[in-house]
């Protein structure tokens, strides 16, 4: 895949500037870039990068002195991390799965697979399987009974979609990913002791052990176009109604995602992101990675959590929340200040307590 | 699978009201419940969603007035929460894993099967592996040489076993989950810096690297009856003794079970929990979402941690816990309020402090 | 696998006592081992269990009375953790992975396999791919296009690696481990909330929702020689570098390790770690389980972080770290205890409120 500077400029809607005509086979990072790549030098400290590499050619921001920094040319844009997303689209060679239905593939004869899918080796489709057209199913993927998928639709070697699962188009699944395993849901003859717990705040009552009777998971998924689930992670079915993912949503690698949740539109869930049973989360919101949500709580639109946010309970709209309970960003840091203060506070404290003592006595 | 609400009762054992010969094919919430579901009514306010949804017959609570909620028949039950594991488990449909041996499974011709169990596609069991009758092994599962599982077991799609493990009867192993890897086991040959930290409480002495040497885990894992592993989780072997899963415990999606852990009857641990080595869980104990839990350390029986506790210490039997480090949930929850007490402490420490210092000079 | 006391000495480079013509098959705990094993006895605290059990050999701490504990052999080690490395090493009997070429594995014609390598039932091994002399490919394991892999390695069942990989020698990749999957990287067309909240430290000014722009993932991943990575780990590749991990560095379970970030030599990260994108991470460290790293973050050689800190900002070389936000760990152990001190602290500061406003009033 060689193109000319030119040629991905044009692909990106974006500036070139010099010798246009030079053709790169690749990106680099500018101080070990070859002069048939493109560096990529879209900050000013990245650029400094250049003098140590070999770039001909760089991608780098509106304005910037290209021919000050040796280049022979260079592609200019406004939001160049934003221009990377149509760029490293354009320069993916992909991870070379084999075209058409493999031989040592098995699909059952009730599937339907649309025109241009292909099926990896060891792969598993289902009965009354539904896979739109132009779909990559990787090898050794599992798609269960009845399930269906849209158009354009990436599962990486190793994904695994249970039974009674409807994905959108366009739809990426990275390694190892499940869709539509049962829920984590139990419940116990009597009220337990946590039942107890939560209802008094910490206060279980008399311990008394219970063997846990299981509730079966009769729901099902439903995501819709435009998501990533990533490596490994867990999306539970519903126990009556579906789990839910919205356009758009993107969810990272471990991230467990708790039977009965709803999440809303165009939300990120980094990496091992917990979600229990029964949360609801709304659209634009970002949950950075290890944030743990309890069920049942509900997190509006437009949400950021911090890295290793524990919510315990429901957050407004357009909150920024860090810390274990969550608490407003500034609140914590403010928290954590005054934390840092005790020492002092505490010495503070010790001699009032003996100035007042001695003036008591001295009066 | 259609079912008369005579005929859902009888299996529940609980009392049918109404027209009883009402047929539905699965149940629904009420808000979206088609008159051909039993809808799940089983709290005040989810009744409240009948009267926008189309249900003819609902599971509701003890002495509901259904038919003042418009409905033909109901279900009713004294705890319907618990009523719906056993509804659940009827109207299951299942993942549809065909049956019989699948031709593209391969079966070491020393494994011993037990009458009706099932080996999908792509499956691999080893030699030496006996299972027990009724037993599914989904498509993509491994069972590994040596290994030895109980009757009616479900292997879901990906399962992957080790060798020498033993688990009882009625096991449920969820996409992924893996049962039997290496314990994480490294040593240095003189002390390393994390020993000499741990004996100092935070001093490591002069850093000096060494590369690490690994201990091979020589035990194995043994698995109780009526056990569940969720989906992508790992339960490493022991290093010399097994790993133990005692009877009825349920774990979850995620989670990290290391190496030499002994964990009780009737247990749960929720997604993402993590256990170091050598770590000893009681039975009825309670690990919500993200717990930790640092090796070593002695959890007793009955004990309920709240989400992302962090154990780094031996908890007694019957404790409720929340925070990091773990504490007693009603001190985590007086701490926390303390700690938004501290800005008004402070200012009234300055005031004080001004007032003292003011009163010495007037003295 | 049967061996006398005096070849397990020998193998071990220790000293054997007593009647070294023992015969063993394998170990045991000193509580429940039979005559034919050797028992682990390894601290005086661990030898009390021999009187329990059957051994007539044990491995034990240099200078220990063997005789006293009715044992007829012993095998003395200066440091016996670190010895018994290498009696694990000889013990293990292993997984047991069929030998040769399975006729049910896909091995693209153009891939190299060096003399010895095994490839499991239902595995499949890309275009190109190089694997080195004697490496086992566990079964259902997937090495994509172009990857190379060093002598020696040991794939389990169900690892899968990605597209342009480079391990090196003596790699073990545990079931279900990810190596080469896409970095979970996305950008907005407009600066996103989540880039004002970082900047202004919790204001995201007026909440705007945009969608995601996936920027792919060009660089592959670098793994040095001797390096583990556990049970359904996964290791992101590169945006336009690759992500690497140095020599001798150990990888536990459910861990996460992000696009671009560098690791150094003989460093731990044990189950269930994260670490976000950007990051770097020397050699020598120990990151506990669960600790979480934000992304761009640098973590200086010889730095131990103890179970669930989480680092949001840059650790120098050599430092003890707990907590969230990180901290030394005695800031750590301080502050806690600081936080306990508080309700006292609260009861002083309103006795010296009433006597210092008493002592107003009177004067």
């Amino acid at each position: 895949m060689t193109h000319t500077v030119a040629e991905i400029a044009e692909t990106l809607g974006l500036e070139a500037v010099g010798d246009t005509s030079i053709v790169v086979e690749g990106v680099a990072e500018p101080a070990d870039c070859p002069p048939d790549r493109l560096a990529m030098a879209m900050k000013p400290e990245y650029a400094e990068g250049l003098s140590q590499g070999q770039a001909r050619a760089a991608m780098l921001w509106d304005g910037a002195d290209w021919q000050a920094m040796g280049l022979d040319a260079a592609i200019l844009a406004p939001r160049p991390r934003y221009a990377l997303s149509a760029l490293s689209a354009a320069m993916d060679p992909g991870q070379g799965y084999p075209s058409g239905i493999h031989p040592m593939a098995y699909v059952d004869p009730s599937a339907t697979l649309g025109p241009g899918v292909s099926v990896g080796p060891f792969a598993v489709i289902g009965a009354n399987v539904e896979i739109g057209a132009g779909s990559v199913v990787g090898p050794q993927v599992h798609v269960g009974w009845d399930t269906r998928i849209g158009p354009d639709a990436l599962l990486h070697a190793g994904v695994k979609i249970g039974a009674r699962v409807s994905i959108g188009a366009r739809f990426i699944g990275h390694h190892g990913a499940v869709i539509g395993s049962d829920g984590f849901s139990f419940v116990t003859p009597e009220p337990s002791g946590v039942e107890k717990a939560r209802a008094s705040l910490g206060d279980q009552g008399e311990a008394k052990g219970q063997p846990w009777a299981r509730i079966h998971s009769l729901g099902g998924v439903t995501i819709g176009d435009d998501v990533e689930v990533g490596v490994n992670t867990a999306i539970d079915r519903g126990t009556v109604r579906d789990t839910r993912i919205g356009n758009g949503t993107k969810i990272d690698n471990l991230v467990q995602v708790g039977h009965n949740t709803v999440v809303g539109e165009h939300t990120l869930l980094c990496g091992q992101v917990g979600i229990a049973g029964s949360v609801s989360i709304g659209s634009f919101v970002v949950l950075a990675g290890q944030v743990g949500v309890s069920d049942n709580v509900r997190i509006g639109d437009n949400v950021i959590c911090g890295g290793a946010t524990v919510v315990l309970s429901s957050i407004p709209a357009g909150r920024v929340m860090l810390g274990y309970p969550a608490m407003k960003m500034e609140s914590h840091i403010e928290g954590y200040k005054n934390l840092r203060r005790l020492p002092r506070l505490i010495r503070q404290v010790e001699e009032l307590r003996k100035a007042v003592s001695k003036a008591g006595e001295s009066r």
